[in-house]
This record gives C-alpha cells, sequence and structure tokens, in this order.
C-alpha cells in the first residue's frame, strides 16, 4: 500500500463514521444521505451539498446524494438516508455508516465518446450498464446516456451488446421444459391488456408461459404482483404459466432504471426498445417469442415501414440469443377495449375470459391473434390454425378455468376496485367517431391517477365508426381523489377533439 | 371560467394551504417540497414521491420536487422547503402556501423533435430558454437538452437563436461610453487567469471593460465576489474597468443553470459554448471582443482546424449581435503560470502586476498579447502596436496602479490566503519536461478543493522544456484539509505521467 493510501485508510478509520438516525424522508428511487454541513466528515472531506458521497454499512455500499443539514435535525456525529437509502444499503437505526469520496466512474468517459459520435464497444456497455445498476450514475448521466442512444442511435451491434449487457446484470431464469414462450406488446397503445387472456390460452393448451413484465398492473384480477422465484416456479410447475411484475425477480435490473428516466422524457429509441425488450425475455428463460406492433398515427410505432425496420431488429437481436421471434403488426389507431388503467382494464379481460355477450370484441379478436401465432410457434396447431385453436380454448371455458387457477395458485383473485370520482365526456357534435389519440388518452388516465391509483382511468363508450348525438357519452373519466378528477377534466376540456366526432 | 377550470379553483381555495416550518435541507440548486405522506394535500391530489409540485406564495410561484415525510418531522397542516427553495419562492417561516399540480411543459416536445434530428425555431428556443430559466425543467430534462444539442449539434441559425433567446431570458447592460471592450478565454487551461491583469492594462488606456464572469473566482485580490448593477456602474464610472461575478447581475441566467449541467456531464458543444459566451457578452453591453483560444492536445480546442471552426462560429454569431469580436489563438500545450487555484493564481497575477522579478512570464506574454489585441480593437493602439503599448503601461506600473483603484472602488484588497496542507510531488526519473496534461492538473487542483477552498489547488515547479532530476520537485499539492489533499494525492499517485519526464 503506497503512502497516500495507507492515509486514506488512517483517515477513514479514524474520523468518518457516523451514526445512522431515520429521518423518514422518501425521495422515491434517490438515495441521499443526510448530513449536518458543520460536521467532521464534511470539513475533513470537503464535501458540499450535492456531492456524491460513498456509503458503507458493513459489507454494503451505495453512492448516495449529500443534502446538508442546517438545523437540530440532526445530533453531532448523525446521518441519516433517504427511504431508498436504508432500502438500498439494508442499514437499520443505530447502524455505524463510513463515509467517502466515491472512486471516479470510468465508463462515463464512454458515454461522452458516444455523444461526440463514437459507436460503443461491447465491453463498453457491459461497463456502463453495471455501472448503471450499481447506482453509479446520477439522473444527470442517465439522461445523457438514454438521450445520447436516441439521438445517436445504436447500430445491430450495439444493439446486441446493450442486449447481452443488460441480460449479464440481472438474474436470469433457467426452464427444465422447452418450448417456454413468452408474448411483448410495443406501447403506445392505452388498454392494449391482452396479456392474462393469452397467457390463459396457451397455458390450457399445454405451453409454458411464466409472463413477467416490468409495467406495475400485470394482474388485472388482482393477485399478487410480485411473487419471488421460487414461488413463481411453484405456480408453473403446476399450471404452466403465471403472470408477475419483473420487478420483483430483478430480471434487467438495468431496465427498471433506464425506463425511468424514459418515461420521464417521454423519449424511447429504437436500440434501447429493443435491448430492453429482448433482453427480459431472454433472461426469464423464453425460446419463442410473438412480439405485437400496433401501427397507428398515435401509436408508438406510426408507419408500416417503422415496423418492419423494428420487427427486423427485434428478430435478429432475438435470434444472436437462440430465441425464435415472430412479429405480429396490428391496427394501432385507437386503444382497444373499453378500460385504460389497471381496474378498468380488469373488467374487460374478465369479460372476454368468462365470455361475456358484452365483452370487448376488439381485445378478443386481439389476444386470440397473438395466442394463435404462439401455439402455432410453439407447435401445439398447425400453421394457419392456431387462431381457430386459440378461439375454442376461450370458447368452450378452459382458459377462464386455467385463468382461475393461476390466480389461485398466485394466491388467490380479488375483485377489481371501483373509483368513488366519476365524470362522464359528452360529445359536442352528432356524427361519426372518425379517430381517437391514444397518447392523449393515455394522458387523461394517467392524470386521473393510473395506474398508481388501481381504480382510475378511462372508460370508453366509443370507438371509431360509432356514430355519436351530440351530448351523448364519449368517455368517462374515474379517480380515487377529487383533485386527480379535477385535473383529468382540466385537460379533456382543453383538448376536447381527443375523440374526433366529423360528419356522419 | 368552464366547469373544471371552477372546479381546481374551489378545490385548491378549500383545501390546498399549508403552513411553511424551516427544517434546513440544503440541497444545493434543486427546489424541494417537503410534505408528509398522509397530508391531505397529496391525498386529495394523488402525489407520490418525487412528483412535480407547484408551489405558490402570494405572488410567488416555483416548480419544486416532492419528498415525502413518513415521521414527525412535520406537523398535520405544515410543508418546508430545502434552503434553494426558501431562497427562490422569497419565503419565510409561517408563510401559508398553495400546492397544485404544475401545467405541462409543452417546449420539452421541441426538445424531443430535437433529439429525434429535427432543427430547432427560434421560437422554440426561446420558449426552451424561458422555461429552463423559470426553473420548470428537471434535471433529467436539462441533461437531454445539453446531451441532445451536442449530438446533433446546433446549425448557424440555430446557434443565433440560442445565443438570443439566453439574452433575452436575462437582464442587459448598457453604457453610455463607446466601445466597451470585453475578452473570454474558451476554457480547459488551468491557471489561465489573464482577465485582471488584462482588465488592468486597458482601464489604464481609458479603454472601458466591465468585466463579468460566471467563474466563482475572478477577483484572485480577494475583493467582492459578487456586486448590484447600480455599484458596478459606479465602479466602471470612475476606473473603466470592474472584475465582478456575473451571476449577482443576471447577465444570462440560462447560461448559469446549462453550465452546472454540463460540468457535471463534462459535455460541452460548440453551439452551446458560443451561445454562452456570446449572449453573456452581448447582455453585458460589449461592442468589441477579443476571444482567446489555446489550442493542445489535452485543452479544449485540440487542433488548429478545430480552432477555426470554432473561430469562426463565434465570430459569426456575434456579428449577428452587432458585436466586433477577434479570436486569438494561442499555446494551450500546458497550463498558464504557476498556480491553479484561486489564491495560488491571484500570487501569479499580483507577481505580473507589481513587476517582480520571479513572476511567471507566460502569465505576461499571454495578458500583453490579449490586452494589445484589445486596444487595437479598441482604437487606442494603431495595427501592430498594441502589445508594445500594453507592456509598457504594465512595466510603468499604472497598470498595477489601477488595478489597486479598482479594487479599492470594489470594497478594497485582501491578502490570498493560503493552505494548511501541503505536499510536493516528486519526479521519479531525470530528465526534460516533455507534457502536462492540462486535465488531469485540473482534476488534481479539484481533488484537492478549489475552487471552493480557495486556498486550495496545484502549484507547478516545472514547465515543458525544464531540466528535472530525479526526487526533484514538480509541484505541488494545497489543501485546506487533510481529507482533500489524500484525495489528491490518491490521484497524483495513481497519474504519475500527469507531468511527462522524457531522456534529457
Amino acid at each position: 500500500m503506497n503512502e497516500a493510501a495507507s492515509h486514506a485508510e488512517n483517515v477513514r478509520d479514524r474520523h468518518h463514521t457516523l451514526r445512522l438516525r431515520r429521518l423518514g424522508i422518501d425521495t422515491h428511487q434517490e438515495p441521499v444521505i443526510y448530513m449536518r454541513s458543520d460536521c467532521h466528515v464534511c470539513r475533513a472531506e470537503g464535501f458540499t451539498a450535492h456531492a456524491r458521497v460513498q456509503v458503507m454499512n458493513g459489507g454494503h455500499s451505495i453512492v448516495a446524494t449529500l443534502n446538508q443539514i442546517k438545523s437540530d435535525l440532526l445530533k453531532d456525529g448523525e446521518a441519516s438516508l433517504s427511504e431508498a437509502g436504508w432500502r438500498l444499503l439494508g442499514a437499520r437505526e443505530g447502524d455505524p455508516i463510513a463515509v467517502s469520496h466515491p472512486s471516479p466512474v470510468s465508463s462515463l468517459g464512454r458515454l461522452r465518446a458516444k455523444v461526440y459520435g463514437q459507436r460503443f464497444k461491447d465491453n463498453e456497455l457491459a461497463e456502463i450498464v453495471r455501472d448503471v445498476v450499481a447506482g453509479r450514475y446520477t439522473d444527470i448521466e442517465l439522461s445523457s446516456f438514454v438521450t445520447a442512444c436516441a439521438a445517436r442511435g445504436l447500430d445491430k451491434g450495439e444493439t446486441v451488446g446493450l442486449t447481452r449487457a443488460m441480460i449479464d446484470a440481472g438474474e436470469s431464469l433457467r426452464w427444465d421444459r422447452s418450448p417456454v414462450v413468452d408474448k411483448h406488446s410495443v406501447g403506445g397503445l392505452p388498454g392494449n391488456r391482452t396479456t392474462p387472456i393469452v397467457v390463459a390460452i396457451v397455458a390450457a393448451c399445454g405451453l409454458t408461459m411464466p409472463k413477467t413484465s416490468s409495467r406495475a398492473i400485470t394482474s388485472p384480477a388482482g393477485t399478487a404482483d410480485t411473487m419471488d422465484i421460487p414461488s413463481m416456479r411453484r405456480v408453473v410447475e403446476r399450471e404452466s404459466g403465471c403472470v408477475v411484475w419483473g420487478g420483483a425477480v430483478r430480471l434487467s435490473p438495468a431496465d427498471e432504471v433506464l425506463i425511468r428516466i424514459e418515461r420521464a422524457l417521454d423519449v424511447d429509441s429504437e436500440g434501447q426498445l429493443v435491448a430492453s425488450v429482448i433482453s427480459k425475455k431472454v433472461a426469464a428463460g423464453s425460446t419463442h417469442l410473438v412480439l405485437d406492433l400496433p401501427v397507428g398515427p398515435t401509436a408508438k410505432v406510426r408507419s408500416q415501414e417503422a415496423a418492419e425496420v423494428l420487427a427486423r431488429s427485434l428478430v435478429g437481436t432475438a435470434a444472436a440469443f437462440g430465441v425464435h421471434a415472430r412479429v405480429v403488426v396490428s391496427d394501432g389507431q385507437q386503444p382497444v377495449g373499453r378500460g385504460i388503467g389497471p381496474a378498468l382494464e380488469a373488467r374487460d379481460i374478465l369479460a372476454v375470459l368468462t365470455g361475456r355477450p358484452d365483452a370487448p370484441s376488439d381485445l378478443r379478436t386481439h389476444a386470440v391473434v397473438l395466442a394463435g401465432a404462439l401455439l402455432e410457434l410453439g407447435g401445439v396447431a398447425a400453421p394457419g390454425s392456431g387462431d381457430a385453436h386459440a378461439l375454442s380454448v376461450l370458447s368452450d371455458g378452459s382458459a377462464w378455468n386455467k385463468f382461475q387457477r393461476i390466480c389461485e395458485a398466485q394466491g388467490g383473485m380479488r375483485v377489481p376496485p371501483s373509483a368513488d370520482h366519476r365524470r362522464e365526456i359528452p360529445s359536442s357534435a352528432s356524427g361519426r367517431v372518425t379517430a381517437i389519440d391514444n397518447r392523449r388518452i393515455a394522458r387523461i388516465a394517467k392524470l386521473s391517477g393510473a395506474p398508481e391509483a388501481k381504480a382510475a382511468g378511462v372508460e370508453l363508450h366509443v370507438h371509431v365508426g360509432d356514430h355519436v348525438r351530440a351530448g351523448g357519452p364519449l368517455y368517462s373519466i374515474h379517480a380515487e381523489s377529487p383533485g386527480e378528477l379535477v385535473y383529468a377534466l382540466d385537460y379533456a376540456t382543453a383538448n376536447q377533439d381527443v375523440i374526433a366526432v366529423g360528419d356522419a
């Protein structure tokens, strides 16, 4: 050990321990450390507010952002963490922690080179993704990575490299059966919640479909959102299918971090989209994959040509990991089903599964097409006969039977909640519905509180082609709080053309 | 007022007032609001941690990030702000505040379009810059803007548009005299602190040079860092020159925000660099401008060609605002002077101004060349005679005399502080100094605590071409705390080639 390093050890041993006290400050995902501005560590280390600080607690270590306390919230020798910090560090009240300068994050040099136009090499993407998962990137740096990948683009090799890096940075599942099938819908289409129906159909046909998702709402009938891997294995062992949230099994932890930034920016580049989708499917042990690409003027994919480019990249990247993928291009001109929001979507799904005559037929048809493709891909149905096979399993009640058994195995089915605050939005004219804006309808659902507020969202009363009279209902907003209802209504009032009504 | 909006008014009036209590949490520049997670406002509005919240206090309004309190730090009906929040909102303990959802930031759509390759129109840049200055962009969004401008580039029209937007978003100074001269050095060269010398020389020759800078350390001899505009005018009225920090006069408030992000990312695009420099000079009322472009392998500008491209953009953009600019390309292969860090640089500057025989000759020569160019540009010296004129004013003591009078007018001169903790770094070999890495030397100075710690930094004992013996001193690290000395030493030990020594 050289002189400087040994000096560093001494300084740390002698002076840099603080005792943790809980202040109960919730900063969401961001780890923050609170230290008195006049504490000996801040003085000795020259820490100023917003500095990045390495925090060690026994074997655990995180990098946190420093907020300084200029009052008596903390006593001399004390420090605190944000709720995310306690969680990440596995710390308890009274634990002694050591703090120091974090070592520089060398992968940031690779990011800068990309901003200036150089392409990433594989090992560079691996280095970046490891640092991202370890929490060593600030939000500013994460945003720069997401933006640089969107603005400069990722070529085929970079996309495969990013996919591999994201797989390697998380856990992976292996199944002792084959094929293991899965589906993924490329977003942008509100209410497009076919997954539980597809799982029920293909599992009823004996195919294995252990469905995980990064979206928080995949269990529309209210089964447990999260599940550990052994429990998930038991469910799949027994029922061939399951519907759980990927966040709990950490299949692609980098993706969770990047998706938060992509959503905040509403930026979604092709390379990152492909890496996100394929990394999670490979990590989940899928061997066969159907990809749903809705195309429409307000969907994520706007044209047939864009769909073909994206499909090639998805199928090619999947193939690089030995996964057989098939793309189904679908009609993305409007939302699927009637409900947008967890409970409202659950209602649609249950209506389709139980074969109610008023079930949304677009949702049923779309689920049947995707399930049919999986049945063919998985070798259960002959080419060209998948849809008919899927439809019969749905119609004869075996899919509904399978769905109930999966829910039971995952901890029981709950009734979807309903919202206390509702408002119907009427049409200002008579005529035919000519268009529904997916993005703005999704925004209204978000303003109403969905998906955090499970009962909140939008209930569509019309679809494209329907006739309406002036004053007749177009859609209803559901909310769990009056404030959220008001904000959704404000936006709805300012956006009367979200559902366009033309001459009859 | 429509029904939804009037409902919103009612909800706000009845329920959404909280009383402010000071917790004393310093988050640096970021405005944060602290609210109990179980408070009626969070429940009614559906606010979750990390939400963006509009906070109103009388006529003032800011957008802040929500941190939720899950303990008794705050009582029911109370809220708190980060120190930046109190400052921006002009709030006092006990003030009642109203909180609500912020309206969507529409300029973010323009930013997204740029990420995907569209160019900015003028009015779009104006809209973005207004939102940035109003604090409506999160750090994630600011980082995306900086990265998109670097990755996609800004063309000539966009650069002028950004410059105009940055001027319009801040205050502007007008002077009742002409010419008003200024200089700017494009960064990347540690210790290149010629400004006080140049101001002293040209003001001694009767030119007006009201020097403002966004860097915190422009008053090396320890005069007031900040100054309001009336005081600045009084100083310039009396002495023709001044040296103040631009942050206080808000000449380009957007630049302060963007520079923080650019530094965090270590990304600096040509368009933003040009807009940053020219907007501040135009806002400061400059009519004639000398731009110092050091070129070297570890300077910001790496080649003669890059310097020519940047020079064209700087001169062209200045011309769009009626400002005459001249570029001086200088030798950027190593730091200028001996000291890097506020007090160490001040020492060099005072040595040059007082004509001490051991004053660093590179700093003197560089200052004379820049001052000479300004004297010619400002019509005080004939073309070709500027350098000689500047040198004579420096040699005969009139520049030193002028400098003392400016310091006096700005509140008096203080003696630069010196550091308690120092360490000499020896050469491991005998030979000739072949290169000095500007970036890594600057990093050592930063790790030692500079520029926040005024006495901290690096003192060079050699320059390129000097002969050293093994064990002889290359440079010394100065620090105000033992921790900072250790971290700078750690880095110095791992980077023995920061000063390269070759065969003699």
